[in-house]
């Protein structure tokens, strides 16, 4: 931690600064400039990251020098984690594809999905039992019927279920059904969520929140981590601007931003980025193009009447010509699909 | 709703559309322009919402001529919501003071924080005993064990209790301590958390989440409402933007827009929106001129050791004045204080 | 200038890294940490600040010690600025009202406007005859004709002319006809605009653009002044944000903000902010009571018939009213109106 | 244009608008739905875009039909716009990339720059003479001695020059030098120079705002091309947003969502999107991925020494390197660089 003291700074002042971290066991370092005295303080940044500095009378800035998040840091694991799903494998030099439907709609209609993604090549299958919806008039998803459908999917396609838990009431139902959980956008800083999902072994999908920065999405994997779950997947699904074409705005510099920081794996959900699926393509190759570990992609076989997200949702015979698009790109960064 | 159709849409792509519609029970009025041909409507829209109509093979745009909430627009109830506890009366002509420390941190020190509000004009006092951190390393509150220290509080001084409820499986054990029960910024599309709460039948402060617009504010306020619990008092407290002088961005102009809007209460958190407690006099000041039906307002007696926000934290002195100071202001703009 | 370094920073890396800033004349303080190694540099900091120091290999973040602007800084200067024009003092005890139309429509329109806001207490009348327009095909303002109908106004009501500068080629003129030159928020990093205004004598009021941090705005206040013109106005016009409910978000902190890092008067424009007149009431009041030296308001006696802006234009009688309510506000504050 | 009109509008108001609309020379067609009256407006939207219709009383919403520009979009000129500067083609099947220093420092440094790049395969050379910087105690640029610089390695190496313009006053200067003139991001909405720019017959390269968006974009070609100059290259260039790790934030769906909107060619500038050199490769082959006509970037054979944004430019090595890695990239999306 680095402490710059206002131009007109008492020694009565410093001396006061300096015991406050004294009582927090930590030694100072003081540096005197040309225009400011600087106080570097020595120890376990922890210890003092929370602590009110800047009201005590003479501190003008604060400045951390570590990061807040430890465990799920390139510096606490320089290898890149890989999750294996019993040969899915996600973190790998196979970029992995999770497609499906927003919500699952009826058993006969995901399963008609599913063996169609399947075919074109993706090895999960998304798709919401439980849907956060901004309206409570609208369809808000099966519940138990939903997951029951899910796990029939993948009994008949061989597919791994993702699946979004919202409620840590459904913790232990959604466990049981899901291969990968997801925690959505709008939970992200749900902490309590964060931490019941902490106590499960089984990998979380932990989308970045509409207003959150890159250092939040790690701050939330670390409150995962710190329950004993090291089996976390970052995923970008696009932020909140002032731009209004796009449902958000799909910020793919966090994919190599993330691969510096974190040694997690990151994923990319271009259909909830964009919001309309005439965009899905070029974003879903670009996410490809810039490094991304996966893609969650919406597709559905009847957009039309879709009950949630038809509008982003690729019909299954665009999504088979984009695998076959994607392949190339790929390849050309040194990955397959 | 109004569907503006392509440039070149085709005579069964319209009649396509027109089905579609049908098919819903509603009715077309066809308007042909000079340069596009629009759709109007007819009917209940609430049923066509939902539907992913740009999807349809010659619609260019979509546009709803409703708002999707309904229990919380003015129009649904023209009158002020007034909330009653038991004297204390919020969205009245008495601006209505919330204050009290972040977290509750021992009993002492909250009887003594509250004993000062209360002395200075607060009528309910604000403490968290479930506290939402970005770090799971930091302090997490005192769970129910300051619900009692509260409770203690609320015995001593009258005040009445304001606290977060973060977790829908603590929703019986904070709603009996509570006379209002807070979502905080970041539950604020916790859906199911809005659901639990809409059970109940006390007040909810509904806090904006860091990049919510107004509509979707009063889209969770909905949530509630259709539970049976009218009891909502919307807060703003800062939003997400690129300035970084302050941690969040104070959108004032939220609390006239939603009194046009809606009949619900709408009050102010000054202290979250700013972050520093220098800042706090003149926002709670702007707030009361811009028209708050309240304020939530952080004190605390000794802000240096405070185990959390003592940043923004008012010391009771700074808060007193503060509260002298707002009485004119008040005055002014034809309220109480 | 702090320089923190890598955790596996080399010796030959730190040796590096003190030769590039001994070659710049300035000293280094080492200062080991628990965990990192952090480099103070002693000296001044203006010669370092824009070195790409972060590409130097080993350097892991860079932070400045001190503020990037000076002669706008309250540390520069102490007393706030008051600017005197024959009378009109802004940044004194009194908040000064600049208010009129958006555009200079015509001679007979402007006096009827300019007479009624001098009868309600304004002291300056606000009038584009240069306007940034988003469309070429929209209203471009009258030029030089519009300058005339202002000087023509000054006379008859002794009013002082506000009028914005787009163009440097348009300096001379717009110069001998205003009292104050408005810099709009699109130009507000137009630096050869800036540099050119910086070269007159004449008060500029510098508004601050749409995406701007208070900083930014003060960077360009520094501008104008490192030309020798210290009569620099700043003005809270409203930020871009996620929001679409008003036309832009205004920040009121900006004013306690800026009063605290600069001794540059601040005024608020609401019209702009907001965009809707009925929101120009209140947020002219909270801007008061934020503690503004000055308010800017769009005044239109036909708002349905105005050329521009007419949307967030008050009628002269709604401009009159909100005179009388802002006196008691001011007062509350210890100021005038 | 669609009126929408409150629900307790009166048959007096609804005469008055309509008087409104017909005065303009336009026609009204009244929809009565169950909710609201909706009032078409038959004729040509431009006349009333820019009427204030919603200071009318009754009136609760308007919404524009078309969109506000017209030269510039796709339905004007269904095909793609190809720029042809003698040979290099913008808007077409190759990839055209432009890189060089942020700023012309010295010939010698230069002439070395633009051998490098032009041996890579780039076919332009960036470099500023005129530099807008927040600082005006930073390098603002050679001026006239940066174009002759420009001009000599232009003869050198065959390379086109691409160069900023940031006063209408040095108009005639850059176009004598440039092959391409640059409207750097914050003059996007200086429409003074926008509307000189259009003026001269050379292809004009016009950043988009840090705040602006895609719509905005379009109106600011307009201007340009309402003045006859057809040859506009949009460029994207990164947007400002609450995100602070990167500079800015890479609105890399702005590609394919102008492709739809304009038939203007658009290119992108990953340099100053990301700003740091180590996310540029990534960014840059997301962009090709994406469908970019063309790559911005900036290379400087000594970061470490550079007068402006070191931090953010390639050496030639890496430069080299990636051209190498996007030829694949862009192979697979039919595309050649």
């Amino acid at each position: 931690m680095i402490i710059i003291l206002k131009k007109d700074v008492t020694q009565q002042e410093i001396d006061h600064i300096e015991g406050k971290i004294a009582s927090l066991g930590l030694k100072v370092h003081v540096s005197k400039g040309t225009e400011r005295t600087v106080l570097g303080v020595i120890g376990d940044e922890a210890v003092i990251r929370n602590q009110p500095l800047t009201v005590l009378p003479g501190v003008e800035q604060v400045m951390p020098v570590l990061k807040p998040y430890k465990l799920a840091s390139r510096e606490f694991r320089s290898d890149d984690t890989v999750i294996d799903l019993d040969g899915v494998r996600i973190g790998n030099q196979k970029i992995v594809v999770m497609a499906g439907p927003c919500s699952v709609e009826s058993e006969e209609a995901l399963l008609k999905i599913a063996s169609a993604v399947a075919r074109s090549g993706a090895t999960c299958l998304r798709g919401g039992a439980f849907k956060p919806r901004t309206s409570p008039y609208s369809f808000q998803g099966l519940g138990e019927e939903g997951l029951k459908h899910l796990d029939k999917a993948r009994k008949e396609t061989g597919l791994k279920i993702v699946t979004e838990l919202m409620d840590p009431r459904d913790a232990e139902l959604v466990f049981e059904y899901a291969d990968i959980i997801q925690i959505g956008a709008r939970n992200m800083q749900n902490f309590r969520l964060l931490t019941e999902v902490g106590k499960y072994r089984k990998p979380i999908l932990l989308k970045r929140g509409l207003s959150s920065t890159i250092t939040e999405l790690l701050m939330s994997a670390e409150y995962i981590m710190s329950q004993g779950n090291y089996q976390v997947i970052l995923c970008e699904r696009g932020i909140r601007t002032f731009e209004t074409y796009t449902r958000n705005t799909m910020d793919l510099s966090a994919v190599p931003v993330i691969k510096n920081l974190s040694h997690l794996p990151v994923i990319c959900d271009p259909s909830h980025a964009v919001g309309r699926w005439e965009l899905v393509k070029p974003m879903a190759k670009a996410a490809v193009a810039a490094g991304t570990d996966g893609l969650l992609i919406e597709v559905h076989h009847d957009p039309e009447n879709a009950l949630s997200d038809g509008v982003q949702s690729l019909l299954p015979s665009k999504f088979s010509q984009l695998m076959e698009e994607l392949k190339p790109i790929a390849q050309a960064v040194g990955r397959k699909i």
